[in-house]
C-alpha cells in the first residue's frame, strides 16, 4: 500500500485532484482559487475528526462527507447557497494513499449532491485524521441570522429530530437501524430549505448542537419560546428506541444534536410555507421570558466539544 | 488554570471573541459569516501545528501569525487583498484557556498588521494543537496565476531568501539570531507587494516551499529559466552561517522553504517597478528548457510534508 510518507505532499495532491475539473476562475493547484462572484460573500468553517465525530461503523468516505455537509449546513442556515468548499486534510505520515482518497471521495460526492465546487484545499502531516472543511455561499438578498424572531411567530423545524443520537445508540447497543446510520453518518443538509424560507423567517439557526441550543439562541431577548412535546417531529423509530434503552426521546430529540435541520421563526400568516417545504410547527415565542416545553423551563444544554 | 475541558466549546469560543468587533455584515457568533464584496473572491486554506510548523523556541502567539500569516502570503501571490480569516483550532481538551488565548492573539496580531478581519471559525477538541486558516482576498482585475511566463521576462524576488532556514538552523545550534527568529516565527507575507505587481507580473507564486519549487512551477512549458547565483538576494548571515555549518548558502535559499517572499515574472521593459517595491532580478525565462543556476540543472526539490 501507498503511504503518504513514501509519496510527499506534491504527490498526494496531484492523487487527490486527479480526474477534477473546475469551473472556478482559478481552481485548486495555484496558490489560492478565484471565483466570480455576486452578491455578498457567506463564509464558514468546521472540522470534523474520527476521534470526535465517528461513532463505530463510520467509514472514511463518511468522514468526507461530513465535513462538506456540516459546512454546507451552516452556509444553509444563513439562507445562503453554498458555492465553494476548501478542504484542509491532516493525517499521519503512515496514512494510505487509499484511505485519503476514500475521504476526499466523500468531499466530493457530497459537492455534487449540492452542486459546490472543490476550489482548495491543503494536505499536511499530523498526530490524528482531520478535516477541516469552509464553505463559501452566496447570497443575493439580506442574511438570515440568529436574530430576528419576533413575539407570535411560529417555531418551525424542517425535519424529524432524535434520529442522529437513536443511530449512536442503536449502534452502541448493537443493534444499527439504516435510517439512524443515514442521520449520524450522512446528514443531508438543509439547503433547498434555507433558500425557501429566506425571505420569510425572521431567523434561523441549524441544529448541529441539538434543538435546546437552536431554542435559547432564537429567543428574543426578554421574550421567550414555548413548545409542545406532542407536537415535535420526533421519528417513530426513535419513540421505540427510546422504550428499549431508557433515555427518554426529548433528551435525544433536544441535547443530543447531530441532526442538521434547520430551525427557524416566521410571521404566523406565512405558515403555508411550512407544508410546501415540509416542515412542522414545534412552538411559538411568546412574552414569557425562557424556553418551556409542556410548562417545563428547558435546559440550554447540547453537544459540546472539549467537555 | 482554566483548561478548555472545564469550560467546553461555548464558554471557549465566548472567550476567545472577547471584545472583538467586526466590520462584517454578520460577524462571528452565527451560523457563518456574511460580508459585502464587490469582484472576485479569492479564497485559500493552510494549516499550521507545533509539530509540523514549530521549530524550539516557537510560541504559541507565533503559531497564530503563522496561520494567519500563511494565508496572506497566499492571497498576495494573486495580486488580491486579504479581507477575512477563518480559523479552526484544534486543541486538546487539557490545552489551558490562556494557551489558546496566546494563540488566538496572534492570529488577531497579523491580522491587525494586515487589516483583516477576523470573520469566523471552529473550535474542537483533538490530539494535538493544529490551527487551520482560511483566507478570502478581494481582487477586481484578473488573477496573478502560476501560469503565464514568457520567454524573455525577468525573473524576480521580493525579499532575502534562506533566513528562515538560517534561523532554524541556528536555533538548532543554540544559537539563534533576530533576523532568522523573524523570519521563522514571523513571517511577513508580501502583501503590498503582490497588490503592486498586480498589473504587470505575468506570473507569481510565493516561495513557502522554497525558490527552487517557485521556478520549477513558474517556467513555462517547454522553456526554461536562468539563475546566477550571484544575483540572488541572500542575507549577509545566511552566508555566515553557511560557513559555520557547512550547508550551502544556496540550499537554504533554494530548498528549504519557509520564507514567504514572492518570486514572479514581469517583462524587461517594466523593471523599473522592480526599486518602487525593492524585489532583486535573480535571473530570466530563456528558450532552454528547464532550471539552471549558473548552468548546473537546479533540483525540484523543496519542503514536502508527509516526507
Amino acid at each position: 500500500m501507498e503511504r503518504l510518507r513514501d509519496l510527499g505532499e506534491r504527490a498526494v495532491i496531484e492523487r487527490l485532484l486527479e480526474g477534477q475539473r473546475s469551473r472556478a476562475l482559478v481552481g485548486p493547484g495555484d496558490d489560492a482559487a478565484v471565483l466570480e462572484w455576486k452578491g455578498h460573500v457567506v463564509a464558514c468553517t468546521d472540522v470534523v475528526s474520527m476521534s470526535g465525530h465517528a461513532p463505530a461503523g463510520m467509514g472514511l468516505s463518511d468522514l468526507g462527507w461530513m465535513a462538506a455537509a456540516v459546512n454546507f449546513s451552516d452556509i444553509a442556515a444563513m439562507g445562503a447557497r453554498p458555492e465553494g468548499l476548501l478542504t484542509c486534510m491532516i493525517a499521519p505520515p503512515e496514512t494510505g494513499m487509499d484511505e485519503l482518497s476514500a475521504v476526499m471521495s466523500g468531499v466530493l460526492e457530497c459537492c455534487r449532491e449540492f452542486d459546490v465546487e472543490l476550489i482548495g484545499g491543503d494536505t499536511k502531516a499530523g498526530a490524528e485524521l482531520l478535516v477541516c472543511g469552509t464553505a463559501l455561499g452566496s447570497l443575493e438578498g439580506p442574511p438570515l441570522t440568529r436574530t430576528g424572531a419576533m413575539r407570535g411567530d411560529l417555531v418551525a423545524d424542517t425535519g424529524e429530530l432524535g434520529l442522529a443520537a437513536a443511530g449512536f445508540h442503536a449502534r452502541e447497543m448493537g443493534t444499527p437501524f439504516d435510517e439512524g446510520d443515514q442521520a449520524l453518518f450522512r446528514p443531508w443538509p438543509r439547503v433547498r430549505e434555507g433558500i425557501q424560507i429566506r425571505d420569510v423567517a425572521s431567523a434561523c439557526m441549524d441544529t448541529s448542537d441539538g434543538l435546546a441550543v437552536c431554542l435559547h439562541r432564537l429567543r428574543p431577548p426578554g421574550e421567550g419560546i414555548v413548545v409542545h412535546s406532542h407536537q415535535l417531529p420526533v421519528h417513530s423509530l426513535v419513540n421505540e428506541l427510546s422504550l428499549a434503552i431508557g433515555t427518554p426521546s426529548l433528551e435525544m430529540a433536544m441535547h443530543f444534536g447531530g441532526d442538521y435541520q434547520l430551525t427557524f421563526t416566521l410571521p404566523p400568516e406565512c405558515s403555508d410555507l411550512l407544508d410546501v417545504i415540509g416542515a412542522t410547527v414545534i412552538g411559538e415565542v411568546v412574552s414569557t421570558p425562557g424556553v418551556t416545553v409542556d410548562g417545563r423551563p428547558l435546559d440550554d444544554r447540547g453537544w459540546e466539544h472539549f467537555r
